[in-house]
C-alpha cells in the first residue's frame, strides 16, 4: 500500500513535457501524363526584405504543407529593416539552403524587382547574381536578370489599380515581346485576377499562383483545417531545378487557389481522370437504371454541371464530390433508347477553370453490359 | 438581355480580393477582488536572439490572443544570427514598442540571462540597460540586473535535467536569499514542473508560466481552435507597468496552462466565484428535490469532485462544465433531513490546482426556501 | 519491482470507459428592454409524423443547443410510418413533456395543418385538442385551431413555388383578415424568403424562423462548430407559455438565421446596445486621434458600414467584429473641427436586417474630453 | 442604370435556399492479402427497441461514414416504446432494406438476445426468424438462434460488472463449447475491454467492435472532424453476406476503435505494409547517412517504437506518422559497420495491438546501394 502512495507522489512531481514532432501533410493531387506534379510557391519574403520571419521558417512551412519547391524572393529595392538586418538579399537563400536540402525541398534562387506601376513588380527566378538587379531603371534591372537567363513573371498585376483590376500597359507589351515577361501571377495571396487569366490565355503566358507571404503562414491561412496558400502546380519531367525551369518556360503549370484549379484543359482533365475512380461497366440496359459510385481520391473538391448526354439517358445535372468522398450516381436508360455499347456523359467542372468563365470539360465514360 | 450578358462578363473579370481584418479574441477570465486580471507572457524571443520572427509579430500575436502585457526577452549571451542581424538585444523592444502602444499592449523591458546549469537561465524584467547584463559570471550578470531594480525569475527549471525534473542547487538557495530569484516558471511552453510548483509554495516564490516562444505562435499552438499559450495571470491594481511589477513582487499571480489554472486558493476561488452563475435560492424542502442550472461564464472548463455535503443531501459526485456551458445540478433532500436554512456543498476543482496534488476547494451555497 | 509489473498488468486489463456527459451550450444574445430573450424553435417533427427521431431527441437537442422553448408540430394529415407507429400526433407532446420539464424547456402544444398550396402549410400552437384539426378543408381545419385560441402562422411560404419564391394568394388575404394567419416563417430550415419578410413588415405579421427539422439535428447542422438552426427570438415578459403566446401575438420577435438577425429596428438596436461594450469617453480634441476598443460580448458577429459622421471626423468605414472579439476603432478629429461635447457616428449593421435590403441603424456615442 | 437597380431589387427578393447533398466519406484502410477489408458495425438500435431513430437513419449514417455492412439488432425482450411503436423487431430490417440496397450497404438480419448476467447480452446475426428468439431461458433463445445457423457473439462483456471489468462465468464456457459464442465484443461504443481481448486470443474467439448506438450517431461522435464509431473490419472474400459470415466464422476480423487497431499480427502487419510507402533503395554506405520519406497513405495514425536494428546503424527510436502525412526518417551507418545488402529495422506500432499489451511488429526493409 505504501509503495502505491509513493509511486503516486513520484508521479505527481514528474514533469509533463510535450514534444511536438513535425509532420508533412502531403497534398493529394496526382502526377499526370508523363510529368510529376510539383507543388510550388515562387514568391515569398523574410526579414531580409519586408517579411516577418527568418528564412528557415519558409522551408519548414513549405515542407509541412506538402510543397516540393519554393523561391524566396526578397525585394531588390526595399529592405525596411536594413538598419538591423544585413542588406544582402542573397542571404535568405544561403540561410535557407541547408534546411531545404535536409527536407528535400527544391530551393530556387530568386528576387523581386520592385518598381512603380507600370510595369510594377516582377519575380526573377534561377538567377545567379543578386547584386546586379538594382539598376537605375526597371529596364536595366530586368535586362540584368535576363542576362542571367532568369525566368521572369509579372507579380500581382492588379496591384495599386482601381478595384485591383489589372491594366496592361505598353511597357508590358514591350517586356512580353522581349521575353522578359514569361508568366503572370493570376493569383497572389488571396487575390484572383480573372482578367490576367484571360491575358495569359491570349498571350500564352505561363500561369502562376503564389502566396507572396510576408507574415507567418498560419497567421493568414488556417493550415490545420485544410486551408492552403495559393500555389503553382508545375508539371515537371523530374523533381529538379532544371525540370522546374523547363516546365515554367514551356507553360506546363496550373494554379491551385482556394478550392479552384486554374489551367489548360489538357492538364485539368488529366488531373480529373487520375482523381475520379468509378466502375465503367455498370450500365443498365434500356428500361433500367444503375447506380455507380464516383469516388474522388484527390484533395480537390469537384463541382459537376451537366453539359451533354446521349438521348434517352437520365442522370444528375448538378452535384459535387468533396475530397476523399464518394457519391452515388444514378443513370436511367429509357425503354426505347438506342445506346451504343460505349458512350459518355459530359460535365463541366465548375471549380476547374480553363478560362475565367469556362469550367473544365470532362467525360464520364461507360460501357453497356451485354446480356 | 445583352445588358445582362455584359454585366456577367464584367463580373467575370472583376478581381476577387479578400482583406483579412485583424481581430482580438478576448480571454474571458474575470477580474477578481480589487484587481484587474492581466493576461501576461513574460518570456519570448525574436530574430534578435534565436527566435524566428520579427519583433512586431510578438505584439500582433499577443494582441490577437487577448494578452495585456508581454516581455520580449532575448538571450543576453546567445545571438546565433548575429552575422546577419544587429547584435543589440535592446532593439526588439525598440522595434516592438510603437505597435505595442498602438495596440494597447504593455511592453515590459526584459532579457534572458543565459548561463549553464546551475543556476541556468533567468529572466530579468523592468530593466533599463541591456548592455551591462553580459558579465563574465552569472553572479555579476544577475547583480547587474538587480542593480537596475529588475524583477528576476528562474526559467524552465527542468531544463537539461534528467526527464526534465528540476534540481534545486545551492546556487539557487543563494540567489533566492539575495532576492535575485523572486519567481519561478512552473510552466514553460508545453512543460509543467510540479516539483517547481511545490518549491514555489514552500518558498513563497511568485508563480510564473510563459510561452518561451521562438517560432511563430500558430506553428506550435492551434490558436484558431482555442488552443492557447501558457500565460501568467497577474492580479494588478491597474493596467500599468508599475502595477504589474508590484503584483509580481507581491506574488499576486496564477498560471493558465492548457485547461489548468495553477495558483493560490484565494485567487482561484475568487475566479471560480465570479465565473459560475447559479440561483442560490432553488432548494427543496425535506423529501423533495430541485434542479439548479450551473452556468460557467468563463473560458475555463471546471471539473468538479465532491468533497463534503450535509447529511441527508444527495447530489452529483463528479461532473464538469465547459466554457460558456451550463449543466443541470440535481439536489435531493432526505425526508427526515434537518438542514439549516443556508448550507453548502463542497467540491474540489480538479483542474484548478492550489498545489501539485490539490484541487481548489469551492462551495456551492444554497438557501432553503421557507413555506 | 515485481509490484510495479503487477500494477502494470492490472492496468492493462482495466476497461477503458468514456461516459459522455451532456452539457448545454448557452446562446449569448442578451435580454432587452424589459423582456427576456427566449430562444425558440416552433416547428419540428418526429417519428409520429414524417420525422426520423423519437420525441425526446427533440428536447435533448434543444436543451444542448441553448433553446428555451420548442413546439413539436407533427403533420395532422400525413403519418407515413403509421403502419408501425401509433396514429396519434398528440403522443409526441406526451412523450417529450416529462423530459422537457426536467430540462427546463417550455414545450408548446402544436401541430402542422398540411394542405395543398394555396394556402399551404400552417402551424397551430397552444392548441388543446389535436383530433379536431383534420377537417375536410383547410378552412375547417384552421377554424378548428382558431376555436381553440391557437396561435397560427404560415410555414415556408416559398414551398412548391418556382425558385421557392413565395406567392400571396387571395386565400392568404382571407386567412390574414380572419386572424388565422398571425405570423409567417421568413426562414425555414436553411431557406430565407426576403419577399415574405417584406410582406411581414407591410402587414405587421409576426416574424418567425424555425428549423422544421426532420432528421437528427447534427446531421444537417454542424452544432459542435457553432453552426446553429434557425430560431425565433421571442421577447417575452417571463419564461412561461403564456408570455411566449403574448409576445407572438404582439409581434415581439426576431429571427436568428446563419449569422443574421432579422427584425424590427427597436429590438435589433437594443440587442446591439447590450452586446457592444466600449468606453464612451475616449475622444480626442481637435487635431488629435484616439483609439477605442469595441468589444462584442454576444454570439452574433457584427458587420459595420458607415452611414453618417460629424464633419471633421475620420473613422473606419467598413469593419466587422466577431463574437467575443474586439477591434481597435480609431477616430481622428480635424484640427479645426467644431465638435459638440457629445456626438455620434452612425453605422448600418449589414447582418442585422430591419427589412430585406436595410441594415439596422446604430450609433456609436462619444463624449469629448474637456481639458 | 435603371436596369441595374431593377436587377438589384429582384436579387433582394430571391429566396436563399441551401440544399445539402449527401456524400460518403470513404475510410482509407486498404484491402489486404486476398481479401476485401469491409467496414462493419454489427450492433445498433432504432425505435423498434430502445433506440431513438428511425431505421433508415442507421443506413444513412453508415453510408455517409464509409461503412460497407451493418446489422440492426433490436432487443428481443425489451421494447420500451411498444405502446406507440409496433412490437415486431423484424420491422427495422424491413424498413431499412430498400435504402440499404439503394446505397449499396449490406444489411445483415440480426437481433440482440438480452438476458441478465450471466450470460448477459448476445447478438445473433444472419437469422431468418425473429419470432422464435424469445424463449423463457437464455439457453432456449440461443438454441433457437443456433437452429437458424446464426452467427452469435457476446456483447459488451463488462456490462454491469464492477468497473466494467468482464467476468467469464461457467455459462460462457458452456456456450463457447456449444458453438453459441463464436465471437466477443472487445469494444462496445466507447468502452474497450482488454481482458476480453485476451480471452479472445486464448480461446480463438472472433474479435468484434461495434457502436451499439441508440442515439443519432453525430450526437455521440464528432463525425465531421474525423471522429468515428468503433467498427469491425471484416476481411471477406467478396462484398456479400455469405462472405461476411464466412469471415466472421473463420475469425478474419480486426477492430478499429479511436486511433487503435486491434487484431492478429498477420492482418495488422498486412494493413501496415499496404499503408506505408517509402523508397527501399535509399540506403547509405558505411560512414554515411540517408533520409527516407515514410508516407502513410491510410486513415490510421501509426506510433513507432524501435525494437531491433542491425549493429552499426543509427535511426529514430520513437515517432509517429499521422494519416496522409509523411515524416523524414534518417538512417546513419557507422564507418566500420558490415551491413548485408538487404537488411531491416524493426518497430512495434503502439496503436496496432496484437494483444492487450503488445504492439504489432513491423519491419522497415532497405537495400544498400552498390557503388
Amino acid at each position: 500500500m505504501k509503495k502505491v502512495i509513493l509511486l503516486f507522489i513520484c508521479f505527481l512531481l514528474l514533469s509533463f513535457v510535450v514534444i511536438a514532432q513535425q509532420q508533412r501533410h502531403e497534398i493529394t493531387i496526382p502526377d499526370i501524363l508523363e510529368y510529376k506534379t510539383l507543388k510550388c510557391d515562387l514568391h515569398m519574403h523574410t526579414v531580409f526584405s519586408d517579411g516577418l520571419v527568418w528564412p528557415t521558417v519558409r522551408v519548414d512551412e513549405a515542407w509541412r504543407e506538402g510543397l516540393d519547391a519554393i523561391a524566396i524572393t526578397e525585394h531588390v529595392e526595399y529592405q525596411p529593416w536594413k538598419e538591423d538586418v544585413q542588406n544582402d538579399i542573397s542571404r535568405s537563400y544561403a540561410i535557407a539552403k541547408p534546411l531545404a536540402d535536409a527536407k528535400g525541398i527544391l530551393l530556387i534562387k530568386g528576387a523581386e524587382i520592385t518598381r512603380a506601376m507600370p510595369p510594377g513588380h516582377f519575380n526573377a527566378l534561377f538567377i545567379t547574381d543578386w547584386d546586379v538587379l538594382n539598376g537605375p531603371t526597371y529596364k536595366e534591372a530586368l535586362q540584368a536578370a535576363k542576362d542571367q537567363d532568369a525566368y521572369i513573371f509579372w507579380n500581382h498585376p492588379g496591384w495599386q489599380q482601381k478595384d485591383e483590376i489589372p491594366i496592361w500597359y505598353k511597357e508590358h507589351s514591350e517586356l512580353y515581346h522581349q521575353g522578359k515577361m514569361q508568366g503572370i501571377e493570376i493569383v497572389n495571396e488571396r487575390s484572383y485576377y480573372p482578367l490576367a487569366y484571360q491575358w495569359a490565355i491570349d498571350s500564352n503566358l505561363t500561369l502562376i499562383g503564389n502566396s507572396d507571404i510576408h507574415a507567418p503562414m498560419d497567421y493568414d491561412f488556417d493550415i490545420r483545417r485544410g486551408d492552403h496558400r495559393a500555389i503553382t502546380l508545375v508539371f515537371a519531367k523530374e523533381k529538379t531545378l532544371e525540370s522546374v525551369k523547363e516546365a515554367l518556360e514551356t507553360g506546363r503549370t496550373a494554379v491551385y487557389y482556394e478550392d479552384m484549379l486554374l489551367g489548360k484543359q489538357e492538364y485539368l482533365e488529366a488531373i480529373f481522370k487520375k482523381s475520379l475512380f468509378y466502375d465503367h461497366d455498370l450500365i443498365p440496359s434500356p428500361g433500367e437504371s444503375a447506380t455507380v459510385k464516383l469516388y474522388n481520391h484527390s484533395d480537390l473538391p469537384m463541382r459537376f454541371s451537366l453539359t451533354q448526354k446521349p438521348e434517352g439517358v437520365k442522370c444528375p445535372a448538378d452535384f459535387k464530390i468533396d475530397p476523399h468522398c464518394s457519391v452515388l450516381y444514378k443513370i436511367s436508360v429509357d425503354k426505347d433508347a438506342e445506346l451504343p455499347e460505349e458512350f459518355f456523359i459530359s460535365y463541366s467542372i465548375g471549380n476547374f477553370l480553363t478560362a475565367p468563365d469556362k469550367g473544365c470539360e470532362v467525360k464520364l465514360v461507360f460501357k453497356r453490359r451485354n446480356n
